[in-house]
């Protein structure tokens, strides 16, 4: 069986992500931090990690961009997931309007505090409280027997935390995807027959044009930059590292592979993380 | 007098930006959130703000970086601070080495806490605790008479809350400099004669090359990127906008928007933020 390490407990975004992707085959194991996963994969103590990589609203996880950068892993595949928040308390038998004024605080990620804006203008009397993520909240609030507290967490976790749904998407904007990518070992890494999208990360001589001279290998190829990303080099004062992704469908690895040599003659250092089949939204 | 806004309180790095670029000559209004800065200008309540834009360790403030695109303002300067991170405790006569003894908690900004690891190994035993800003930190010490805390902040802090310093440049890597913008109303801006950097916002269309066709511009005319940074733009899923910056030194501004003119024929939306002096670091 395989072992897949994820953030956070049972009920988080990347636990929801790496069950859909792997069809919920697999021993999942929950971690602190990012930064474990990583460990875990340079180790070999798993097989693979799910790491968020860029939300649609709040941008990219940069944490993780740079963790790419510093550990042996590969990029085997990617899968999007649809953030829904819900407001979840405590069971009980008072009506659901009733609840709703009886509560006095709302803990959760305060990232998903900050999305469900309108949410808490219409019910200005609440306190927000941050907590390290939402499942965490969630299973908080399962601990307690006080029906003035409520957690913002996932659908999924009213089931597995056995809480009651107050009331469903309470985001702001309903259009709220997370993006994952699914890493692995350098050694456990194979190339799937279905990829169709590449990760690359690179660097750059700090010379005039020097991005668009390493662009255009892209571009005369016709190849789609689905993302491009620069993050500071810490021992190198204001330089960057550029994490890049691109797409190649109906086009043959060969021949990406090549495009991808020409490229790395234009880059000071390159690495490529992996070619993976391309998530679908929705 | 001018009215210049910034984030914190006094003795923040904000401050202490805003005060070098000024000379110390102004009204120095703190706010909370950044986002208090870009709203004091739109309203012309006053004439300018600081924000920090980048940090060599830990790269750009996202959040600024998407309030340049949403408000009316415009970046007249830059300026580049030295970060110093002092730990202080309130004065007391007893030798320092038995002061680091006595100590218990530390407190500061995450990010500060973050940048002092090789501190906190030396010292285990210590405890470190987030607030909000390192200059409220110092402020809160300084209001203690507990010798089992001490604050991670800047020097000056320890002259303006008039604390003792118990250990100088605590932080991991010297070479720490946060990049700061001024910013303006747009009625207020004048190009500066000494200008010679640029930044721009801008839009592509999510064509192949869109990116590497705008970047041509700024390749054949010879000019020097000196950032490029995505962000999402919310109400577009997985699109986004650039901020762009490049440098100019020795060209006639009219040339260096002539080239601006031809760049805009490439992308979908420009937001010109404004011509200004590059700061220097150090």
């Amino acid at each position: 069986m395989v072992k897949i390490a994820y953030q956070g407990i049972e009920g988080s975004y990347s636990y929801l992500a790496g069950n859909k992707f792997f069809s919920k085959k697999g021993k999942f194991i929950g971690t602190n931090e990012f930064k474990e996963i990583f460990e875990k994969i340079s180790k070999q103590e798993v097989d693979y990690g799910v790491i968020p990589i860029e939300n649609s609203l709040a941008g990219s996880v940069y944490e993780n961009v740079d963790f790419l950068n510093k550990y042996p892993v590969k990029v085997c595949g990617e899968i999007y997931l649809k953030i829904n928040l819900f407001l979840l308390g405590i069971r009980s038998e008072i009506p659901i309007d009733l609840r709703l004024k009886y509560l006095r605080k709302v803990y959760s990620h305060p990232k998903a505090l900050e999305q469900c804006k309108k949410f808490f203008e219409k019910y200005p009397y609440l306190e927000k409280i941050a907590f390290s993520d939402t499942a965490r909240a969630a299973k908080f609030i399962s601990e307690t027997e006080d029906i003035s507290l409520a957690a913002i967490a996932s659908k999924e976790c009213a089931k597995i935390y056995n809480l009651q749904i107050l009331k469903e998407n309470i985001q702001d904007f309903d259009f709220n995807y997370t993006r994952f990518l699914i890493i692995t070992h350098e050694k456990k890494y194979k190339i799937n027959k279905k990829a169709d999208k590449c990760s690359l990360i690179f660097v750059l001589s700090h010379t005039p044009g020097s991005l668009y001279r390493s662009l255009e290998v892209f571009a005369k190829n016709n190849l789609n930059l689905t993302k491009i990303e620069s993050r500071p080099i810490p021992t190198r004062p204001f330089e960057y590292f550029f994490f890049l992704d691109f797409v190649f469908k109906n086009r043959k690895i060969e021949e990406i592979i090549d495009i991808i040599k020409e490229f790395s003659k234009r880059v000071n250092k390159l690495k490529i993380l992996g070619f993976y089949e391309e998530g679908k939204l929705g």
